[in-house]
């Protein structure tokens, strides 16, 4: 394998950059719906979600760019619901990424409209893909399992589970259920969109999708560790808010040495997964790796 | 024609109700979720959507039940958006339908999270329209229509000028823009989808697109007369707290006179429009009539 994962990454944050830009300036929209929409889109993050994706097409061997629509909806969907979330009626946050979350900038009704917009657009971009990209049975497949992924039976029922547990002890099985949804789905969507698109059969998507939500809990719990130990100007936000707002946490759950370990255990479990494909999954692997260990 | 608009309504609303509920049912997800998702759903309104769906594949002859999925998703879209535009960060409402809203009820969290759940199953249920009613192009085309029509450049669009148009001095055009976005363009979208799904032409799409254009201008001047002469226990809210928010209205504007020739001169531009398509329209002109003197 020539090329670094750092320079995957480099490139192909650059293409999702600049589709979503192009995407949303093109609107025939007002111009305040269009700027709260790039505000949040434009404020960087790790855009692990196109990321996934473009590795998993990688694996398969093909052309990335036939994931560029379907990235971008991926990173509106995460986006929306960064908004959504960041709301005084939901989480009530300042910042994000170190930057003022939406409804700081905009007010809370463009920021819930700035949400419904991305949300919405996402559909179109998915069933927009370039035909030579994706037959119209692909791109069904693809809009079926992402309206999952997102909505009530994925990250909005999680996100539901969340609030519904807020100051109140959650078991382990209780924890798992709100990230594996509130998270877990959507990062699971990522791989599986790149199977949908790169034709995959049954089993290597079944070994991808495990391979996923071992990645999702990993990542979570990876958050956690961060929470309390991370500094503010790492992760550009209150350090240790969960902490404050008493929302049960793996290192509350399992001790600090007990989160750690479940974290190698589902990195490894991850990495298992991958392996059982058969395929040249290098950059996934990076990913998984760089999850792990990220300080931010 | 031997069927009467009440009986046609009556069993198409019947139809949409049970397909909504059974859909939501059968979410997994957190119960609480699904309450305040069908509690919205299930607190009545016209269905004028998904009767003008209906009413346009009866016109070209077709089984009305291919448009089943499609109503529901309509349905769901108009839902959500009344929802989030009853937040007190957006209008404020206490009241809809004569029923304390869904914030009131649920919470602004949970109300903020049923709309978004709503508008993401929306494009699932057009997806997982039955293969015997509408092959993967025409599912396509629906939801890249859908999704122009509720989205920045639609409903969402419209919401965002009505919310900046707010204390202010509005022009005919400019509250045009608000109507024929926030409301016209799913309106039109039921008039296009159902032409969709029955396989119309360009000319006969664009026949009734005019249509709904028209109707759904009327529509809305319909609603701003009657929020001025309506008893409060007919439409369900405040009387007159359009005035009360200062909003600019069709009789603000037109006076209350000019309100009313704008309304028939927008009906009759609309069944000319139906009478162009060569179709049997009976129940779409009959719908235009009903929502011209509605009283609610």
């Amino acid at each position: 394998m020539q090329e670094s994962l750092n320079s995957f990454t480099e490139m192909h944050k650059q293409l999702l950059v600049e589709k979503m830009s192009e995407s949303v300036n093109r609107l025939e929209a007002p111009s305040v719906i269009k700027e709260s929409m790039l505000y949040s889109l434009e404020a960087g993050g790790k855009r692990i979600r196109p990321l996934l994706l473009f590795a998993t097409i990688a694996a398969f061997g093909q052309e990335t760019k036939k994931g560029l629509n379907t990235a971008a909806a991926l990173e509106m969907v995460h986006t929306y619901s960064l908004i959504h979330d960041d709301l005084p009626s939901m989480d009530d946050d300042d910042l994000r990424r170190g930057k003022p979350t939406n409804h700081k900038v905009f007010g809370e009704a463009y920021a819930v409209l700035a949400g419904d917009a991305l949300l919405t657009y996402s559909f179109q971009l998915i069933a927009d893909t370039d035909s030579n990209h994706a037959s119209p049975e692909v791109k069904l497949a693809l809009i079926q399992e992402f309206s999952k992924a997102a909505g009530a039976e994925g990250m909005v029922g999680g996100q539901v589970a969340d609030i519904a547990g807020e100051e109140k002890q959650l078991s382990l099985p209780e924890l798992e259920y709100i990230h594996i949804n509130k998270t877990g789905k959507l990062l699971a969507f990522s791989v599986i969109a790149g199977a949908i698109l790169s034709g995959a059969d049954e089993e290597r998507k079944k070994s991808l999708t495990e391979f996923a939500t071992h990645l999702g809990l990993a990542f979570q719990i990876r958050d956690d560790i961060l929470d309390l130990e991370g500094s503010e100007e790492m992760i550009g936000k209150r350090v240790g808010s969960d902490e404050v707002n008493k929302k049960s946490t793996y290192p509350s759950l399992l001790t600090m040495a007990g989160a750690k370990k479940a974290l190698e255990e589902h990195t490894n479990l991850a990495k298992e997964k991958l392996a059982e494909t058969g395929l040249d999954t290098f950059f996934l692997g990076e990913i998984t790796d760089m999850l792990a260990v990220r300080d931010h």
